[in-house]
């Protein structure tokens, strides 16, 4: 039997992955919705290829002219916010992909689990920004969260089968990133082709800086408290320059599983649509011979301040971790915009958490409007 | 509420571990019966700790003393191989620990399982000489196997939860023992001292040769061929030096799951006494920061030529890996005592090998008797 699956952001790295994934597994799993952002072109072919019933464009151009190119192929296409929450909140797939970037991925999360939809989740954004909302929504519906990040889905894998009471604590790993044995007197100096090159991960423009800024680990300690229901003191991280060992889990009796593999996001992608079997695969496989050593660090404070921010952020709660994530979107922006140096980055997030009004239980509307007092803090910062 | 455990071996090496874990859990673990081959001094402190219900002793004379000073501790006392052998079978434990060492240990395992006792299991010589007749026995019975040996239960807990149709294959992993870098041209004089001194792991004698033979990951493949069912193929032998990673398995996803921690016995035998928990234990933790780089390279068949036998064991399948386990159990016997060379012990396995009896499907009487022809033959060996 063939599972149903939509796709957000289907133009973008973790939607092409997918598709990817969908191409060798053409008998297991039948695409339904995809939505992008405004490439048409890629759209169209992905249209031709997948035959959707029905795709979504945010952007109102991209929206006209894939509706030109297929008004014949018999897909309904919509456009806008509007179509994208819509496609979010059909309740006829068994599982929604959101590839999505950045903070506006969080509201389609929200309405796929209201709908009572599985999300597998790449938009780390939904959990940090609305992670109350959303695990309250599921307790209702039914939902459940399938990972995709490679950290998540690994600890994911590891849980299978164990009590969450036996877990001592998880174990995230994260390359650190480009900058992780540059100098720190010139990470004022750090350009944006060099913060795109990360060592390991062929990921989006977002998630690269955010790599090489450690956020990512700092998302990611915040997505995991919520995914896995741990205190925070139970999540910890280790830098892995390998990124071979995608992360762990501690048991009480010392006993740690990890998942491994080569660094390659169709693998958690597969898994989360294929959940819970693990099914054949064509792509390379890990070679022990070849992977060299496997090497561990603590995670460096100073040279990547934006951890500790995270860590802050989960003590307070509230709207804390939603403001860290708004300020680092629209910093990252301005980063990969030239406005900005890459230390600009961290300061701009703490500036942003220290000033914003803190609300205990904020509600979707408040996360709004937090939104756009984040987005003028950050761009008015000098 | 307590499970009822015995501990056949209680005074080895593997038998102590178990009771340091029996300790810190005695609100979970009620120890009712202990065996061991001579060390009376030993058994009568652990009987005076334990309370155990009987207690049996291979020597007779060890049970006189044994009894002598036990009498009025209302412990019934019983002697010799009839009474290891009645004690296995005794059908009121939870979990019976297999912790006896070489081919002896293979005739209590049977009588556990012919009583429908599940089997923490420390003997791989139980599965190498009688896979075939125990695994049918357990069919019948519904008795199960929880393996103890570091790498059986680094596979056994990254299965847990999986599907085993998932999995592409196993891999072993081990430390390459004490001569993995030595010359080999001077294999011809290792002593008993240098063989005995693991770099990692503290063991019995007999398996500590084992070690550095390499035949241990021999016996290893078969035994892993029983427990887990999948064809010799599937069963990948990497070399870690420094024994972090017990063991892994990859699945048809590319994802592979590995279960690490401190080389400590008492991890496993207390996840099989405890099985399917985690329960909390005071013992060292692995620290990321302290174990040093893994790495992995593969093994080196020229100078441990005892892992083709084995590999040649499986693909001849009936009698062959009996007579390959005992061949090298009187073979390591013969070495410590000095009677032979290091180098000497693969070809007094392959010789017991060749001219042996092959039997498709041996019954115990058959391998009674492939005993006593194999102990000949290896001792008659010049």
């Amino acid at each position: 039997m063939q599972k149903t699956i939509s796709i957000l952001g289907s133009t973008g790295s973790i939607g092409v992955n997918a598709l990817n994934v969908v191409r060798h597994l053409s008998d297991k799993l039948d695409v339904v919705y995809l939505s992008a952002h405004t490439n048409a072109e890629r759209m169209i072919e992905q249209c031709r290829e997948f035959h959707p019933q029905t795709v979504v464009m945010i952007d109102e151009n991209a929206a006209e002219i894939v509706h030109t190119e297929l008004t014949l192929d018999g897909i309904e296409v919509r456009s806008g916010r509007r179509g994208l929450l819509d496609l979010a909140g059909r309740k006829d797939v068994d599982v929604m992909l959101n590839g999505l970037v950045g903070a506006l991925g969080m509201e389609p999360t929200l309405e796929a689990v209201l709908a009572g939809v599985d999300v597998a989740l790449s938009n780390k954004e939904s959990l940090v920004m609305a992670g109350d909302i959303i695990t309250k929504t599921m307790e209702k519906t039914g939902a459940r969260l399938f990972p995709v990040d490679s950290e998540h889905s690994a600890i994911w894998q590891c849980l299978v089968g164990e009590s969450l009471e036996d877990v001592r604590r998880i174990i995230l790993t994260g390359s650190g990133g480009p900058f992780r044995t540059r100098s720190i007197n010139t990470f004022g100096d750090i350009t944006v082709d060099e913060a795109l090159n990360h060592p390991n991960w062929d990921m989006g423009k977002k998630i690269t800086i955010d790599s090489a800024t450690m956020m990512n680990k700092g998302l990611e300690v915040i997505e995991a408290y919520w995914l896995f229901q741990l205190d925070p003191s139970q999540v910890d991280i280790v830098v892995h320059p390998q990124s071979i060992i995608h992360s762990m889990i501690e048991l009480k009796d010392g006993s740690i599983k990890a998942q491994l593999g080569v660094p390659d996001m169709k693998v958690p992608i597969q898994y989360a649509l294929m959940y819970p079997r693990h099914a054949e695969a064509p792509w390379e496989r890990l070679n022990f011979m070849e992977c060299g050593d496997l090497t561990f660090q603590p995670p460096d404070s100073e040279r990547f301040p934006c951890i500790k921010l995270a860590y802050d952020a989960i003590d307070q709660m509230g709207t804390a971790p939603a403001v860290l994530n708004l300020a680092n979107d629209y910093a990252v922006y301005s980063f990969l915009n030239g406005k900005i140096r890459f230390t600009d980055i961290p300061k701009i997030i703490k500036n942003a958490m220290e000033k914003h009004k803190w609300l205990k239980n904020p509600s979707l509307n408040d996360l709004k409007v937090l939104n756009k007092w984040t987005k003028l803090c950050v761009n008015n910062y000098s």
